[in-house]
């Protein structure tokens, strides 16, 4: 038949993130594109030996369960919370989704009408942009530098858009790996309480923090969420939202949302109207390996942290080879990502093309930027093995030097 | 702060539908109002064997899989499907979703613009009301009778309205428990056909068929679905959604959404912007449960059928007490649901409200219709034990005497 596709579905489609994922799953390319922990550290036991333990015990893990999700789960949570970040979440206040993106995509829908401003870092997180332009938000980009949004320049925007949203990942902005300072992000809450801007503060890769660099450096330095800076007051303008996936499992598929009790209910009555509730069975499997077996979200983050920034540490080291001469990166202090300026007259959708040819894939900037971004890349250090790293730079290397020596 | 929410977010919350299933999950009520399978008979020590060989078999069982879905598991049904119903779903034309809520609503998304009409049985399901209004859709009531909707006004309602879409449960309505004749499944596909309508199918209740009422009553007659009659020609007119909640297990949250790559193509980008996949987790434990152990899922349908029907049969003894001797109903021949007139005069959601005192729930005809439905209620007699069905039926007597004896 003829099908008539809704006016913004044609954007689901333009964005060519589906195709460079399906391509990289399907086949033997080593991928540097994707956002995917190292599964050889996965808990891998423990799970198995909790999931046997849980659903034998009770058949209610198995049933229908609650939209906003697995209470003591939730109480898990805002326990965590309270204990290592000092942040009091309000009864009520949190709601369980498939993933930190079904977070966004909710928020979007009961808060974004199309026409609707939104800011945004820029570059950010591809997966929030595809869920503002099918909402048929206008995205407004928002300069920054190395510590965060220019609070001159967010002063500008408001006042010229009038926006309803801001979307910041003060912690290890992906793809950028910035961190915010704690001064900027004090100015940012300040301006957006002031003008009845909803911040969404993407923590998905907060904990992710790494060594400093140096011989005996210590761990990277660590500010509170803009959720956690606004919490005495109990204002409501931020809505925190993060996941299991970088810290524990992806296939689990739990993350969060939490913010006032107003803004989590009406959340939630779009959580039921889209999929009911998320599974209940990973959030007991979840809630079972993290307050009754010996695993230690804390102690494991660490191991992560360590491996990671070892992995960063290799990437940066093969940066240095003669033909990333004229790139440029910052180093980051956690996250997953580094994000690579190209020697100039280079296109990453060019570069791309012919990496795919070589056997290995990136993120091209364009795909986490409002406009522009063809000049920057996103590498993945966190799911490439040390082996598979060296492999896939070394052809990236190879590419990028077919072009460089060509000009 | 001051939340500004999108336009038709307040639609999410005007249903008491949440309310309801907040009260019944939260109390010690009885409740005839859900949708839940038996959980006694959920098959939990495979499921359990199951998780524990499935997450210590392979560490990415716990990774990222791909926005459609775990890949065997997709194959898996349509090897069902081909080999049970006869149906050959075409390479790419399947999507596994967050239960089949879950495909409905990326399927509105993708597919409704606000002012759009679409076509839907009065009553019908209380969840697809709700998508379709977040989603701004104009919502036009067919009119039917026992075997299904009236060709006449279906071809009147196209005429009028120009539909882009006709929901349908052919098999065992929620609420009405009506199983269509296949004649009516002929004139209602062709009448699609001819009108580029596109149909969504929903089968969710599909396998649900029980045993003819009377001594030694054989199993219900089945009838091909909307998607297997027209198979044959491949014209994509048929969306076919169901999922494994009724038949295996509601926490693994497990549905599908069948038909053209080209529409199953767009629902697929619509999920991975949505929450990137559903728990491909819980969707290797489903392939490994119907696929590498003793788990036969066609006789657990069948023991499941047995049971089902025993509940059925005893509250529709309970039903024959004098409270009830103005009310009405058909015996469903499958499903999960009697959907009872009241007695003259008696309103639903009056009589909800001294049912709640009583202790007991049930859901009032309000939810399920387009238009009017106060005079009925609909009744589920899947979930509670007998015993519990028995309790909750005599409390339900004594709230409907309450007013019957008073008028």
């Amino acid at each position: 038949m003829k099908y008539e596709f809704s006016a913004r579905a044609h954007t689901l489609l333009s964005s060519p993130l589906l195709s460079i994922r399906t391509q990289t799953r399907r086949s033997t390319l080593i991928s540097l594109a994707e956002e995917l922990p190292a599964e050889e550290l996965f808990p891998l036991s423990l799970l198995a030996e909790t999931a046997s333990t849980v659903i034998s015990a009770d058949a209610s893990a198995l049933q229908y369960g609650d939209p906003e999700g697995y209470g003591p789960l939730r109480d898990w949570l805002t326990g965590d919370w309270l204990k290592g970040k000092g942040v009091a979440a309000p009864e009520g206040g949190v709601l369980l989704t498939t993933g930190s993106q079904q977070a966004i995509d909710l928020l979007s829908r009961v808060y974004i009408d199309p026409g609707d401003r939104v800011l945004v870092e820029n570059p950010t997180s591809p997966g929030f942009l595809q869920a503002l332009r099918m909402q048929g938000a206008v995205i407004i980009p928002v300069q920054g530098d190395r510590d965060g949004l220019l609070p001159d320049h967010l002063r500008t925007q408001i006042r010229q858009h009038r926006p309803k949203m801001l979307f910041a990942t003060p912690s290890y902005t992906n793809p950028s790996g910035i961190l915010w300072s704690l001064e900027r992000r004090k100015e940012v809450l300040e301006l957006c309480i002031q003008n009845n801007v909803l911040i969404v503060e993407d923590d998905s890769y907060g904990d992710l923090h790494f060594q400093k660099a140096g011989p005996g450096g210590s761990p990277a330095v660590r500010y509170p969420s803009l959720y956690a800076l606004e919490n005495v007051s109990q204002g409501g303008h931020v809505l925190y939202i993060g996941s299991f996936s970088k810290t524990v499992a992806p296939a689990l598929r739990t993350g969060w949302a939490a913010g006032s009790r107003e803004l989590i209910g009406m959340m939630t009555a779009a959580k039921q109207m889209a999929d009911w509730q998320s599974s209940s069975l990973n959030q007991r499997l979840l809630h079972h390996l993290l307050d009754v077996t010996a695993f230690d979200l804390r102690e494991h983050i660490a191991v992560l942290n360590r491996e990671y920034n070892t992995r960063l540490k290799l990437m940066a080291e093969l940066l240095k080879r003669p033909a990333w001469k004229n790139s440029d990166y910052a180093l980051p202090e956690g996250g997953m990502f580094l994000w690579v300026s190209l020697p100039e007259g280079l296109d990453a959708m060019t570069l791309l093309k012919a990496s795919l040819a070589k056997g290995v894939a990136f993120l091209p900037g364009q795909l986490c930027s409002v406009n522009g971004g063809g000049n920057r890349i996103r590498l993945n250090f966190s799911h490439p093995g040390r082996d598979e790293l060296l492999l896939g730079m070394n052809l990236m290397s190879e590419a990028v030097t077919e072009f460089t020596a060509r000009s």
